[in-house]
């Protein structure tokens, strides 16, 4: 399973009075680039939220190596790195003329429309098995490299 | 019924590469002066909307008359100018330094939780009641000075 | 001169607790559309910028005719409106699915790195007859029309 | 050297269509909340990037244990954890209604206008003594307690 990376290019609006991307904005490019990719993967977040299962950040982390500008070319690859029922975890890489630029992970968990926690394989047994084949597919991809 | 400005400081993350206050933030402040009157006016954005009223924009206009830069303090005045049952409009005007830095208004409509027009006097007759006397008093007031 | 119409898809991050995108979100569309046509006429603001013109907004404003929603993907159509040398204004139109969801206009002045207001036609003239260029043949196009 | 937290209300543009707060937006209360230390003890970024110091961000963490909602009020703590000469940490902790909704971390390093990093004990001893005696005396005080 080959997934075309994510790009976009870097609004003015996401500069700060340093010039640059205010660091903020990364985060909100992992979750641009993660759900393209659950979209390409059929596993698109909007379907996801109407058949009850809603996916918040358990938590998100971003190392900032080089900024970027207005105007800049982003590319943003994802890479699901961990699946366990309960919890997902992305990692998350942004190259911008050729050099990373920034990377990080996100953790992700499962609850309900009232926020509650959900077991995937119980309530959604497709769904877990879609994401077990997903996240397995990736990282054998990834091992073979 | 006289009403407490609102007010906050510019934001670091606000800022863009000009270093100056992005422009579509100003639209958010008039959003946070509106909220915060109307929680202060007795009718919280949170209650109306537990009781099935939804209030979204139908415009928003901005005009921008001296840059503000982080650390600044605004002032945010909110008047409550028109009220017609089916439609309100809000005027604001942002203060920094004693200087008007933007002035605007938003023009808002009713809907309920399927984003479908209500008209308040019929399915909330109480509310309708309560914005009422509080646009007339407003009005009231300004008229006085 | 016909320029391709500015495309993106609606971000997550983008949508508020009704469910749709938040309001002040179009004042940024607008913007991403203003300056992805002026990169494509020649004029970028990056090289603006370096040239020494800063293009602030002088006001904004959008009227919401239809919600959009996360996933959407918005066609934002630029016209450049008016270039009077101290000024210019700027229209857009929101499509999504076929229906306007938005439209409004936005105004712009010109300044130096000091924020102080500049005659184009003095300080900056090809700027200026390239400016003048574009605004008259876009505006021609649509009367032809 | 007790330090008064940071409070601040949660915007309704910071929720998004799960109805809780977007995570991104922790990142940037962590930073108003930091940069509203740095001005109470002295250290103001205004100031501090006019002497021609820079702060960006290295690395941003957050950890989302509560979802907070629109119009909770949050106390964000922030800790000043290390400084190198080279580097800084800082932890925070962000509380609503009694309970920690999030906590995270963030590391800075210095740089001059043209982002290039410096050696403040060199460049600007008198900032490294303060910083110095900042971070010392705050984690001093947290070891007595």
């Amino acid at each position: 399973m080959e997934i075309k990376p994510y790009e976009r290019l870097v609004n003015y609006y996401e500069t700060d009075k340093m010039g640059i991307v205010h660091h903020s904005n990364y985060i909100r490019y992992f979750e641009e680039a993660r759900l393209d990719f659950m979209e390409r993967v059929g596993c698109g977040v909007v379907e996801m939220e109407q058949s009850g299962v809603i996916i918040p950040n358990v938590d998100a982390y971003a190392r900032y190596r080089r900024v970027t500008r207005f105007g800049d070319r982003l590319t943003v690859t994802v890479r699901p790195a961990e699946f366990t029922g309960a919890r997902m975890r992305f990692e998350y890489e942004i190259i911008s003329g050729g050099k990373l630029c920034c990377d990080g992970y996100t953790t992700h968990c499962f609850v309900n429309g009232a926020m509650k926690p959900i077991i995937l394989k119980h309530t959604h047994p497709e769904l877990f098995k879609k994401l077990s084949r997903i996240f397995e597919e990736c990282n054998h991809m990834r091992l073979q490299k």
